[in-house]
């Protein structure tokens, strides 16, 4: 009899999130998904639960239920409905119903497979049944592998507002296997892509100039400068999350784009634009204010719009009123969560590479608006 | 002019619940509510929310919004329908709505006026919104005194399981008013009893003495008498939960009675039977199976059955099921959320004073609810 040799799981890159004793590693590269090594410092348990949506699991799911064939006794799979729309409790109650069904204990672990949604109602559920189980997330979706991966936020949304009700919750692993970027559609790319160049203004302006270099090579989707790109942005994003973990001062800096991403992605109907592309066009509107609070100057606002454009994104935000579109804006920002006493708090760049959280009059505000829509 | 006095409350009794950074006092005394001074180390915010339901709402909303006016701009109370069977995600809703429709922010503090339903939901609710908003808790009935003042617990029930979506998350403060207690109905304060009686077998026979002696002062509803049990009770609750916040150890004891008294609730459908009627009628069942473990003596079995029937608490077992009554006690435990792969683990007296954990045969099982039903 031979012995089985199994090959162990060699990432190309991985970033080890520490948050005491929530600290997690996330895993970067290719061939991961498929390779048992990738798991096997998860703990066991009698059953998994895969949660998936109708896209992503004729093409991983399988795949993955294999790799996991040995860690758990019973792997059962769930298949939501894809879209934003559909980030809603009738859809996380799906996993409830399907944990309850299997008779799923306190020890089952879920997996979120799939993009944003998917982690952020899989983390949820995972966070609330049974007042919290283990979950890890396998983000098939540039986005979500730069941004569900890190801050352990899990929501779904309400009618009034999106990410309304959910958890800090941190996963036990993150695996991002790049080989799934390869179906992802163009549009999607580019979405994700708008959460990486953010780093650059707010953060690291060296990392924004590797962007411009590499924009060409990460569009053709290039595993190793794919890998580079979501180990930076996970790098930038868990060093800010480290020093806040529940959001209550630094963190917001990473919100830089989303309070006129979020007006959009509301007043259009969630699904209508996609997170990153409310965030692309977001961050052209955000550094517009900030150059007209005095704190940038246009070639940068420039440079940040030349960027995001040919990532294949939005720069201009779309009327969300016939009338009297800038009060639509304001009307959407100010149920934001980051709003305090309805007063909006944007994230503007202080200078390139260096984000703050600074209030407006409303009339600028108005004029940005009206100066960045169609 | 003359200096306005603002007089100190003087609780009658205070347990500091020590869990880091998320400790909190619980105030325990008369005239509480009333008094601004009750409220004065909370966090001030632009607005409050006061969560309460249809029976409470007449006697105290009021009262408690002119107390807290001082402290927050706008105070709104939302109602929700009274009842078990309310604790829903549709219920739950109503206080996501609330919150949204009145704009609130992450300052928000959310005040939970009621039983342990009210504090169960407003507990979610605030755990949920925008990911963790603060709350109190004001019980007004004796069980939400004693049970949900301490540990942190908070849920709603699935149609296939009770508390089966929640969250761990702690208060700012608990308020226990025992005036609230003159009105509450007597079986309710009876279910009230059952919780306190608990901690006499799991850990503290002389408590136990103590209760037998003062019981008519408890049903007649003396405040000093009150103050201690309430006190007792959350002094020993708070020690154990100390210890296991998260609930995956020592913490299961408080669950003596429980594993029964769930498949009692479960089985007449939720709302037919009080929590604590199904906790105390559940303690006699698992004395009994403690009896028959060798762990007790009959005398320690019969002497706790007394204590809870004198306390007007039902000590025999409702019937499940017209054929197989014991296979469907069976089946309704094997789905609780303390089972493991399916193994029911039962909360036992190991001696008068002291509990442990232990799986049963399902035959003795079977010969425990076959004893203890009607």
């Amino acid at each position: 009899m031979q012995a089985t040799t199994v090959t162990a799981a060699a990432p190309l890159a991985q970033v080890q999130i520490r948050l005491g004793e929530r600290s997690y590693p996330i895993a970067i590269g290719t061939a991961l998904l498929d390779n048992p090594a990738t798991w096997s410092a998860l703990p066991r348990a009698a059953t998994a639960l895969i949660v998936t949506n109708t896209t992503v699991a004729p093409l991983y799911a399988q795949r993955l239920q294999a790799a996991l064939a040995g860690r758990y006794g019973v792997i059962h799979t769930v298949v939501l409905p894809d879209g934003e729309e559909f980030k809603t409790w009738a859809t996380l109650n799906l996993i409830f119903d399907a944990l309850l069904q299997h008779g799923s204990d306190r020890k089952t672990v879920l997996f979120a497979l799939g993009g944003g949604v998917v982690g952020d109602m899989t983390g949820f559920a995972a966070a609330s049944y049974m007042r919290g189980v283990p979950f890890v997330q396998v983000p098939t979706t540039l986005l979500a592998q730069v941004d569900s991966s890190v801050g352990g936020k899990t929501a779904i949304n309400h009618p009034l507002g999106k990410n309304m009700i959910g958890a800090f919750y941190q996963p036990q692993l993150v695996v991002c296997d790049l080989d799934t970027l390869q179906t992802l559609p163009a549009r999607e790319l580019s979405a994700g892509l708008a959460e990486i160049i953010k780093y650059g203004p707010i953060a690291d302006m060296a990392f924004f100039g590797w962007i411009e270099a590499n924009l060409p090579a990460l569009l053709a989707r290039e595993p190793a400068k794919l890998a580079h790109a979501v180990k930076r942005s996970c790098e930038i994003k868990a060093r800010v999350v480290a020093q806040d973990e529940r959001d209550v001062g630094l963190r917001a800096m990473l919100n830089f784009g989303h309070t006129f991403g979020h007006a959009i992605e509301a007043g259009l109907g969630y699904g209508a634009w996609l997170h990153g592309e409310g965030v692309g066009c977001g961050m052209v509107m955000a550094a517009t204010l900030s150059q007209r609070l005095g704190l940038v100057d246009e070639a940068f606002v420039q440079r940040l719009t030349a960027l995001i454009r040919s990532a294949g994104l939005p720069v201009q935000g779309p009327k969300l009123a016939s009338t009297d579109n800038a009060g639509r804006y304001l009307e959407l920002m100010r149920v934001d969560k980051k709003a305090e006493a309805g007063e909006i708090r944007f994230v503007v760049i202080a200078a390139p590479g260096s984000a703050a959280l600074r209030s407006a009059p409303d009339a600028l505000v108005r004029a940005v608006v009206d100066a960045c829509c169609a």
